[in-house]
């Protein structure tokens, strides 16, 4: 027991040492995979500064349950040390008591910066900005900012821009590039490095994908996050990045028709996993339920021709699958902005020629493939077999022009409702397309076939 | 007609004037919803360098028309002051002869390196670089480094970093931010500011993927790409924001069903549109046409208990939802590197409890519907109403664990074949599902119905 308790000291201070000429994002990828005692262990082996460099990675998981394992004044310290954007996901992650304990240690600075981005909603700009960042009076010169930058700000590793303020209002004058402050006279005042624009902002409260889009479209390394003119927090294209990868692993997420997981496959528990899916299942089977009344309604009809049932899941399989490729489409378009809540209109002007192509391919396809097997002898269709090939091919038509129309409309309808039109999932549209696609086969059935088989 | 052309030209005019005042991405997002006739006409009206700010943004469309349509010896003077990447992108466009003849007009410098990035295959790290970055030898001292930057490099709006080169040799040595060559000595030579890490690079023909993961792991500006050991050229991170959402919008797409197309959705051709979406619905309806057969085979059985056709679209749909649901979890997880092929097997073992669990629910929605359909007199089920209850209940347990780990599998297995996961796509799987579902629910109720109802 004795010799095993060592033998795992001594791994584990092995592993401590290996780490050490490692950069962080490789030492946390390490951690990520060893339990979360053997990490606490392996902290307290650390100098408090690599565990700051630990706790600033985004990558690291488990970072409030971390927290929580280490000496309250170890804590403490280490929160105070750490960029405010992380300090403040570890607050989120922890639970009372351990919280507000943890809280009333830090200093006043930290505290106010923790609740300034704890205050902000989910997703917004706020909630994922850092508060750390370099400002400077517009009444100092050139050479003052880059003594400062040169002095005080010699412990961050990227300054992606200088915040330029009124010396007495302290509103948000200018944003000035460091290649822009190398360039610029000596002697000049600060604002003689600016450029002529006034500079980009976002609300603390603005989506953070909104923010990502301006980022992105004006080649941005951060955007200053902007409250009454004064500037309280920038977010930086880094932490941009891996906002839109969680945004798009949540769209795909949506999109194959669950609840969105924040957490990696492999990490997340079983109960935790059965809920995210369960609930969408079985509210889509709910819905499905109204295939079986379709058809119940249509069962004398099913009962004089058993032919008719041989193609059902063919029929809607199809209307399924062309509404999820409109589906697709819209949400990524609208997730892009490439077209607005306004456009529904020419989309379902194109939708309607495309579905009648589309759908007449598969008719054709499907006329030729009951005409093949008849002929050939593989299956014998009845006497009628001309008939039931019409009513599959029309059919085939008329539900993929309304799988079309629905998958591409559907986004629209969720995002005038207030929803995220990401949550018109494949699944969903499939559901939506069944019931009708029942209906629109045994009207054409009963139009087509009346008289003979029906 | 005259006066038609004069009220074009001035309306035009103005709009050249409302442009002046306007950021690059802002013009261009204007210039985008213009037929290009119009906007070549605008580019006339407009400043080389202004033309220059609109080529190098990537948000502009169609910029192989647009640099076709303008005068051939302004065509070259812009293509020589543009970006190399973004010139590169243009001669991507365009068609001979106009690219030969174009390219002939080059300076050396700048065929040089278009042919350069033009050489590398779709989706690389060359194929996105920008050949344009600052490099000084590692003899410099760290006052003429900055002198460089000050003088030579001023056009330039970003720096992302300063790459020092062995003077012999030209290989890369070092990376260096700016705020570190602020904070260096001036009379210390340029690598005494150089972080004790060796750079991280990514060679010319690393998937661009591959790239924009070490950027965000890193929280990098930029990436160098580097080929026997000489630095080519610099992947910047505002590229990569433009490619990870390029790559998750082809994601989505593919997740749908169908073909990534690269253009928006308003601007796709009728034609493009029906060939990237009518080969996949093909593919998967002449797939689906298997149920037909599945169906045909259980043709008898079908006759002597119709009951049993009810419940068809019932089952089909949430095999193919459970499934769609594991793939989307599975494809997230593989292109986020969170799971290895390797991990196949686990996720297996996660997935089929996940199933019995998932399936048990829906099988007892099933039952339970059933029942109270039949007490409450809404539809009878025929005498044997109970055994039918348990065929759906059971099937439905069968159908979900199958879609379940067939959709976890599928990304699996198409990974391993060497094709994208994210080819399994929603359709596909539920494809994949339907015609073995339906052998799962008539094999279930040959055991649970024979000798009464078959």
């Amino acid at each position: 027991m004795i010799q095993d308790l060592l033998a795992r000291r001594g791994e584990l201070s092995d592993f401590a040492r290996r780490l050490m000429g490692e950069r962080a994002p490789d030492i946390v990828e390490h951690l990520n995979e060893k339990p979360i005692e053997d990490t606490i262990r392996l902290l307290g082996g650390l100098s408090d500064e690599q565990v700051v460099g630990i706790f600033d990675e985004s990558g690291l998981e488990h970072p409030g349950a971390l927290m929580a394992g280490l000496p309250t004044a170890r804590a403490a310290h280490i929160l105070i040390a750490m960029s405010s954007d992380r300090a403040a996901e570890v607050f989120r992650q922890l639970d009372e008591p351990v919280r507000a304990h943890l809280f009333k240690l830090l200093d006043a600075d930290t505290k106010a910066s923790v609740s300034r981005v704890l205050r902000y909603p989910m997703h917004s700009a706020g909630s994922i900005m850092t508060t750390e960042f370099v400002s400077v009076p517009a009444n100092w010169s050139v050479a003052q900012t880059l003594d400062h930058v040169r002095k005080v700000e010699r412990s961050r590793e990227t300054i992606y821009a200088i915040y330029v303020l009124d010396p007495a209002s302290h509103d948000l004058l200018q944003a000035i590039s460091l290649r822009r402050l190398i360039a610029a006279e000596l002697d000049a005042p600060v604002l003689s490095a600016a450029p002529q624009t006034a500079p980009l902002s976002v609300s603390p409260l603005t989506d953070r994908e909104d923010a990502a889009r301006m980022i992105s479209k004006y080649d941005m390394l951060a955007v200053p996050v902007v409250e009454d003119r004064k500037i309280i927090g920038i977010v930086t294209v880094d932490d941009m990045i891996d906002a839109i990868l969680e945004e798009s692993t949540e769209d795909v997420q949506k999109f194959g028709g669950m609840a969105a997981i924040d957490e990696p496959y492999m990490q997340i528990g079983f109960t935790s996993m059965i809920r995210k899916r369960a609930g969408w299942l079985a509210v889509l089977f709910l819905s499905e339920m109204l295939t079986a009344s379709a058809m119940q309604h249509f069962a004398d009809e099913l009962q004089r021709a058993i032919v008719l049932t041989l193609f059902i899941p063919l029929i809607m399989s199809s209307g399924g699958n062309s509404g999820s490729q409109a589906t697709s489409l819209v949400i990524r378009a609208l997730a892009l902005q490439d077209m607005r809540l306004r456009d529904w209109w020419r989309v379902a002007l194109r939708e309607i020629p495309t579905g009648l192509t589309l759908g007449a391919i598969l008719g054709v396809i499907g006329v030729v493939r009951i005409s093949i097997w008849q002929e050939a002898g593989i299956y014998d269709y009845g006497p009628h077999w001309m008939l039931v090939a019409a009513t599959v091919g029309s059919a085939l038509v008329g539900i993929v022009v309304f799988g079309s129309l629905a998958g591409s409309m559907l986004p629209f309808a969720l995002k005038r409702l207030g929803f995220d039109p990401a949550s018109a999932s494949a699944p969903f549209v499939a559901t939506l397309v069944d019931v009708t696609g029942l209906v629109i086969y045994f009207s054409v059935a009963l139009t087509i076939l009346r008289g003979t088989l029906l």
